[in-house]
């Protein structure tokens, strides 16, 4: 008898045929033996719908009012999902964030959890009931409610899986596995069978869709396996874990892009110390995520510091070092959007010195131009034009065809 | 400073025109210097869009699921009006049932309240907040969320209002209070100033588009003054209390129709000891509300029975009566919901005997029939055909006219 937390999300709940859909494979799960959890999402748009009432209200909604609002909807959903069970005939019973005793800190939109209280979880599965639980949702020590964020459910199902040292969490969606590229841009990309916590957490832009970040890291922090699969056709899917088994290829689990970056650029910065510091402290503070960071020298003994943010973000850092120039001395500040991060990842990278290079070279022969280059022990991402992402993508997962998926 | 309970249906709800309204009214107050706890409903059809959603996923749905499912509808407007409060500069915070300290009893569907912690609600006050409460929703001892039934938000109003000991309860609705008769029957209907709470619960069907009867018994219980007032035309409305001043005149309140009624007549029953007990203990047990009751003489000395039902329970008592006939030896069963109760109520009416006498003679003058008779301190209802009601209605209200509402 095993433990088995299942998260199905907006699209897996979406409507009552997608409701039963989640209940059956629960249903069988559970009448096989096993004690199950159910974690859902609102349905389909209902979040879409009532963000337009919120926005219909006032521009500046209260967080906490948001919270409140928002996390009705998957109250919702888990309320019908245990009616879906009762009609199979398995017993089940619904809770809420609070009920099933998520408290978080007090940052309402992107709460983070602090404790998660089992006991009446624990109490329910004893009962041998089904446990169907509102992802996404919470409360903080002033009993308000409280929600996770983006992705918040995965995170609610992980945490579940962590608290409860269950055999498996399984992320239901609309994709059957994660993939050693999009799929819509490479038609020959495979599905793994499996992936480390760190490679996922370095394919985010292709996990994105299905998993988000702060439930691999939370799941890798706990040691939880995560299997994602389809809702439709939940046989092999990909599971993510802490350690492969090692092989002796050169191994690649994916090539990645992301549209949503942008280059900042500023010009002849003089070369004294302390200047990169000012710079990056600057833009820390207003809670910027700096990745690839490059110097390059400038005219008359000046640099320009170079470095990519994501898109959204690309304004704020605008205005933010055009007023701050003078401080630092720099002749000018350019920002562009019109770029394009592909990366490769795969844990076998480090001890396989030819690996850039044949990017590279699969990068070259397609006449790609490489502004910027970082790389890691199991990554190697380039800034490219954005018009040239998805040759580079296809090109890249070519290159490296027989060493990409395991 | 006074603390002024508001509690706004469905209908004042309904879209964020409609909100703004409430909110705003609650705002004026507000900033006149009182306290104000707002009571808010579902918006307006959210409660039968959720229902058809369960109905779609089950004809059998868990009432437990069920109460998960409806109250939802009363978090989300009660933080959308929060959120309209703080555009409008006020203020504020909204609380769910279980927040706003409502613990019931377990009947999910038609909970009781128990008891109200108002230890939130007061510390909110505190705080110099419009504290803006889920109706209809409380939680029970296993911390399960339970909804009061049919008018429950008119009840959260009252038990908060008299937990709070508030200056007034104020029920915000589409009419702009209590009429003398229905506006659409009688043209010429006149609203109330004033009613106590024993005419109002007599007036139940004139009430019922507006005030729940439970919440009447509340705030009967607890003393605490109704006002039933327009949301939209705020002024004037119907104030139900305790003790109405002194008048000199014989005053009737209202003329009230009900067509939800039904008529059970059982035939030819021995005239023994114990045999009425045997019949009502039966429909008793099946929580059936018996009204008027009448016992006619019926053929060799047996008697007829005669009573009046709910019309939605005329189907379970005719099955009820004509498989336990034998028992109490009685030859037929019928049940007509063909019928209407029309009533006029009003405390000063015990007093001056020629009441009934008038009512009859107006009933006699528009050759409308009667079936049955009942009369209590305040009250006198007849049963006719449900074809003669309306016409009853206005024949009564005419004949009454000069002594009619106050």
């Amino acid at each position: 008898m095993a433990l088995i937390v299942m998260k199905f999300g907006g699209t897996s709940v979406r409507d009552t045929k997608r409701i039963y859909n989640a209940a059956g494979i629960a249903a069988r799960t559970f009448n096989n033996g096993d004690d199950v959890v159910m974690v859902v999402s609102a349905q389909g748009d209902t979040t879409d719908m009532l963000l337009e009432k919120a926005e219909e209200i006032t521009r500046a909604p209260s967080l906490r009012e948001m919270d409140v609002l928002l996390s009705s909807g998957e109250q919702q959903s888990m309320a019908l999902m245990a009616m879906a069970l009762g009609e199979l005939g398995v017993p089940a019973v619904s809770l809420t964030g609070w009920q099933a005793g998520f408290q978080t800190n007090r940052a309402y939109g992107s709460a983070r959890i602090k404790n998660l209280d089992t006991e009446r979880l624990a109490a329910e599965l004893d009962k041998r009931r089904i446990v169907v639980v509102a992802g996404f949702q919470g409360i903080n020590r002033y009993d308000d409610i409280t929600t996770l964020g983006r992705g918040g459910s995965d995170t609610s199902a992980v945490a579940i899986a962590a608290a409860l040292n269950a055999d498996r969490c399984q992320i239901y969606t609309d994709v059957d596995g994660i993939y050693t590229a999009d799929p819509r841009i490479v038609p020959s990309a495979k599905k793994l069978q499996a992936i480390s916590f760190d490679e996922m957490l370095e394919l985010a832009t292709l996990g994105a869709q299905v998993l988000n970040n702060r439930s691999v890291e939370l799941a890798k922090k706990y040691g939880v396996e995560l299997e994602v699969l389809s809702s439709i056709s939940p046989a092999g899917g990909t599971i993510v874990r802490e350690v492969l088994e090692m092989n002796e290829g050169m191994l690649i689990q994916g090539v990645a892009k992301d549209t949503k970056v942008a280059v900042v650029t500023i010009l002849d910065v003089p070369d004294v110390p302390g200047v990169s510091f000012k710079i990056f402290s600057l833009v820390g503070q207003k809670r910027i995520n700096v990745d690839i960071i490059l110097q390059a020298t400038g005219r008359e003994g000046n640099k320009d510091i170079i470095f990519t943010v994501p898109a959204a973000d690309a304004d704020t850092v605008r205005g933010l070092l055009a007023e701050n120039l003078p401080r630092f001395g720099g002749r000018d500040v350019s920002v562009t959007t019109d770029v394009a991060k592909v990366s490769i990842v795969g844990a076998g990278m480090q001890s396989h010195p030819g690996v850039a290079a044949r990017l590279f070279e699969a990068l070259a022969d397609e006449n790609i131009n490489i502004r910027m280059v970082s790389t890691s022990e199991i990554k190697i991402s380039v800034i490219i034009d954005a018009a040239d992402a998805d040759r580079a993508v296809r090109a890249i997962h070519d290159a490296f065809m027989e060493d990409v998926g395991r």
